[in-house]
Formats: C-alpha cells, structure tokens, sequence
C-alpha cells in the first residue's frame, strides 16, 4: 500500500479535513499519477453529503484529475514516467460486456467503477482526485495533449466529456442549431465546444447576468429562460439542446423550442421525475434523451479536440484549504465556471 | 355542394344517427371518392366525446377511409374515375412550411387538416369517412395496391402508418430487437410490420390471453406486464419499443428494458403527463420519443410494402347500424383486432 496525503470529508455536513489514504501497490497495468490539479464537480457535493445515496466516510471526492505519471507498473504499454494524464469518473468497468467492448465503458452492463466512493475490483473504496496521488489502470487514463496547461485540463475530464460527447453523439455541426440550457461548469463547456463543432448556438439561462461571458464564449445567442416571451420567440428553433440543469425544470416548454426530429438531451439528473406531456414529443417526432459522461476513447478525442482547437474550461484555481468555501459558493452558483483545487497547496 | 349520407354522433353521448351532409363541389385538384369501408379508431371515440376538446355537431368520424374514385376534377393527373384509393387522418396542409416540403404533411408547422372535426382551406368543418362519399384534394389521396382489399385496406391508413413510420425511421431490420406494448389496432399492426421488416419482435401485452394470436401474427415472443418477473428478464434487451398504449403506464419500467442507446417511440398520448425518471434516460443513453401517423409519401411507402409482403390487418367487418356497439366493444378492448364499417350498409 501506498500512504498518500488528500483532504476528507467526514460526514455529510464536512468540513474537510487532511488525513491520508492508501492507495494499492501498483499491479502489472497501473499507473501512479502524481496529481497536480483537481476539479470541483457539483456532483461531487451530492455524492459527499449522501444526495445521490449512502457513502463510506471518510470520502475524498474527486473525478477530474490532472497529473504526471511518476511510476509504472511492470506490463504498462501506454504511458511512461513523466506523462502528462488524466482520470475521469471512472477507474475500471467490467471491459467485456457488450457495452464495455463498443468503447462505452460509462454504460458498463456490471456497472463502470467510479473514481471515488466505489467499490473496485480489488474490494477497496475508491477516493479521488483530492489527494497528492492515485493508482489507476492505464486503459482509464487519458493522455493531455501538449497544447492544455493541466490546471485547465481538469475540468474537461468530466464537464468537457459530458458535454462534448452528447454534441458528438446528435451531430452538432455546421448547419445545426444548438441551444445549451444553464450556463454554469457543464454549459460553458457546451458553448465553446458546440461553437468549435461549427453549431449556431444559443443559450438559455434563467437571467441575462453572464449574457456578455456568454457571447464571448462562442454563443451567437443568448435568452433568459426567466422571460416567457423567450418561449415563444424560440418555438420550433433547435435541432439539439443540451440540459445541463440538475434541477427540475418545466420540460415540456423546453422540447417545444425543438424542431421536427429534434433531440433535448438531458446530461443532469434532477432526483425528481420530469412530467413529459407525450404531446410535446408526438407533434413533431422529437426526442428526450439522456446522456452520462464519455467513453475512454471519446475522452481522448475530447482532449485532441481541445488542444486542437484551444478550447479550455474557464477557471479559478483554489488551495486544498478553500475547498469548503468553493463548495459554498459552487451552492450559489457564484464561480465563473470552475474550480480546480491546485494540488501543491496540499501537505506533502 | 354535394349531399351524400353519413353516420353522425349529435353529442357527446352519441348514439349515431343517420344524416346527410355536404360535400364541397369539385375544385380543379379534387377527387370525389365512393367510400366502401372505413375503419374505426380508438381516436374517433376520443374526438367524438370531446375527451381531446370541443367538437362541432354533428360530428362525422372516420379517418381509416377505403373506396374508389367516382368523379376527378379538371386538373387533376394522379387518379382516374374508377382507381382503388385510401384517405387517412389527414385531407390537406399547407403545403409550403418546411415540414410539408421534407414530405412530413402530419407535422405542418401550420397545422394539417385532419380529416374530421378540423376547419379546412374553405372555411368549412371536415367531416370523415363514416360516410358514402368524401371529396379530397389529390395529393392527400393514396393508392391502394391490387393485392390489398379495400375492407382490409382501410385500418392501413391509420393504424398501419402510424406503426410503419416509427418502425421505418428508427431502423426496425434484421438483427434488431423490437418490442411492441400493447396489442390491439394499432399494436397488431406492429408486430406484422416489424416481422416482414426482419426485427426481432416481442409483444409486451397486460396479460397472455392473446399469446396465441401474437406467435401467429409474427411475434417471436410474448410477455405479461402484469407479471414483474417479465421487467427483470428483459431489462437491457430492446433497441427500439412502440408503445401504442395511450393510458398512462409506469414509463420508466418500459425504459430500462432497452438497451444501450435504445428509443422508446409512443404512438398514443395519454391525455395526463408521464414522470419519466431521467436516470433512465442517461443510464444508457436512451431515447423517448414521440410519433405521429406519417407522411403522403410515405404513407403510399407503407401500402405497396403491405402488398409486396401481403400483409393486412386482422378485422371484423360490421354495418352502419352496428356502430355504437363496436364502439363499446372497442372502449372494452373486444375486438381482434379492428372493426371495419361496410359502407354498403349505410342508406343510399
């Protein structure tokens, strides 16, 4: 075992805490990943106060992590001392079922192993990202091209893949209208991505307050969905929209801004049922879909797609001693669009 | 004006009465249509009662219509006095909007003409096929092929293309797993259809009293939905599901037993909302989506593949004076698998 410094929580109500974890000695296909930057997901606020179900505490949340690899183990075919990686939310999945075998290792038929407050094959708890150093099996990390500094490479391990692969997945392209619902970590990525992809794009957030970070972000539009002329000035506009909202929200009003065949994907879950008038889907062939982060290789693609197009995630880089204060302002929806925890600031 | 007899309800309660009604006089583009059989649908049960809001009485239902061409305008070039042809749930559209130039009529952004209870292009209120004749725009009429009979030929062109397009459009084929909820009008037509298409065809039906009419119809296999044991055994195992139930089921359920990137497709509208879960959705990128008859086009499409692969609904033919009764029977679920009317009955 391997004894690493991360920050805790303790209990649903936090606060964090330093303390140590072990990590496992390395088997033949894993790499130990010195991590330098980690980002602050709003879900890991609802796995860490149990929202999304029971934890073992304590619990190092974590899941867009960003690092150099420091050692390898024996069998180790794709990385090497130095890399430069990253880990998303999950570490491991079955890798033989059919989903698993298509690259979609996030839909994994025996469930996919999240990177922290999961059981995995060894039988041990997973932790995450909020830690010096993790041990994960090379074939669920990624390489972070030359072109992304690592503090902004974090976030797209899990808001940049969660928004890249829907856009992908229903054919955001030139020619496409787009709108992105919410504009905060996940639909800032949405934008930029959406607009790199050569979408018209538009966004729709409650207010007009972050309309001018919007535009220069890449939206050709922005609405407040706070005005109900919105509604009626978008009916029938878009090929795809993208849900990024966690909460629940009137979701017959937003297919109705869907054209004949659209798609609205939803990349949140709200923990309350949606009530879907079946009216708004039959009038004109739409679809309510759903979509949860990436595959391995789609993340990958993800990231040569950033470096390419220098598309990264705007941040605000936090020490390991800020991390309940981001959570607090994460609830208030007070970040411009996301934290990343700097490791450094961490005891070593 | 041109006075034919017809079947009315007066009011909500019905019953039906004998009437005559007017029909507009032969515009350029118009065919005057002898009706020999009209089917009856779950819908026109809907419409007539006002369960789906206001109607005009009398009320003429009827949009599964089968006859032949009696009389043809000056200009009309499709059809000739004498050709074999069908009316479905729509007369006309406007014919410009983008949806009625991609071939899509039923989704006309301005709204198309239903076929009864509808105001048309002349001011007047349509009224359908529960009549001797019916005068109709040409390009809302459609062919029906010689190897299909007009008795049978008449539930094809609402139960049929309402099942065919959803089963075209997301890609019903060999190697496909196809589930079909519910198996009456419209759910029958499902399972012929996707077996000559070459899916794999499950009937999801309340209980198995019909099992032995669905393995004769095509299906592969059938199940009970009252049973629970039937959710556990095919969670996971559908690319595409027709739901052709219009009361309100328990959405979610049906949503887990596809499988990765599967649609569920309804058919049917449940007047109240269903509370879909959206981790259904984004567990395995699926998909719930809404349908609605289908195109002039394609509704032509979906005859010649009935006569190619000689496939006709399963009916009980009965007359003009029977129809209250088949009504009840239909709102009882009686009827294996739709009632027919024999115009022939109706006075002349």
């Amino acid at each position: 075992m391997i004894t690493v410094n991360a920050r805790a929580a303790f209990s649903p109500e936090g606060p964090f805490k330093p303390t140590t974890i072990e990590r496992r000695d390395l088997q033949p296909h894993d790499v130990l990943i010195e991590i330098k930057y980690a980002g602050i997901c709003h879900s890991d606020i609802h796995t860490a106060r149990g929202e999304w179900g029971p934890v073992q505490y304590p619990l190092v949340p974590g899941h867009e992590i960003a690092g150099i690899v420091v050692k390898i183990g024996s069998e180790v075919t794709k990385y090497a001392v130095g890399d430069r990686v990253g880990v998303g939310c999950m570490v491991d999945s079955c890798r033989e079922c059919a989903n698993c075998r298509q690259g979609e290792e996030q839909y994994c038929l025996n469930g996919n192993t999240g990177t922290y407050a999961a059981i995995d094959r060894y039988g041990q708890y997973t932790q995450g990202g909020y830690s010096t150093h993790i041990v994960v099996t090379e074939d669920f990390v990624v390489r972070i091209p030359d072109g992304i500094e690592l503090d902004v490479a974090a976030p797209l391990l899990c808001a940049g893949i969660t928004t890249y692969s829907p856009l992908r997945h229903w054919g955001a392209a030139p020619g496409k209208k787009v709108a992105i619902v919410g504009f905060g970590g996940l639909g800032h990525m949405a934008v930029k991505l959406a607009h790199a992809m050569g979408a018209e794009v538009t966004v729709l957030s409650q207010t007009l307050s972050k309309k001018e970070d919007g535009l220069r972000l890449g939206a050709d539009r922005y609405y407040a969905t706070n005005d109900a002329e919105t509604f009626k000035k978008l009916a029938g506009s878009f090929d795809l929209i993208i849900n990024t909202v966690s909460a629940k929200i009137d979701i017959n009003a937003y297919l109705s801004l869907l054209r004949l065949e659209g798609t609205l994907v939803n990349v949140g879950a709200p923990s309350e049922p949606l009530d879907v008038n079946v009216f708004s889907l039959i009038g004109h062939r739409r679809s309510f879909a759903g979509s949860m982060i990436g595959g391995i290789r789609e993340t990958q693609e993800m990231l040569d797609f950033c470096a390419e197009n220098r598309i990264a995630p705007e941040i605000e880089v936090v020490s390991a001693d800020q991390i309940d204060e981001a959570w607090e302002r994460v609830l208030a929806s007070d970040v411009r669009y996301r934290f990343v925890i700097d490791i450094s600031t961490m005891e070593k």
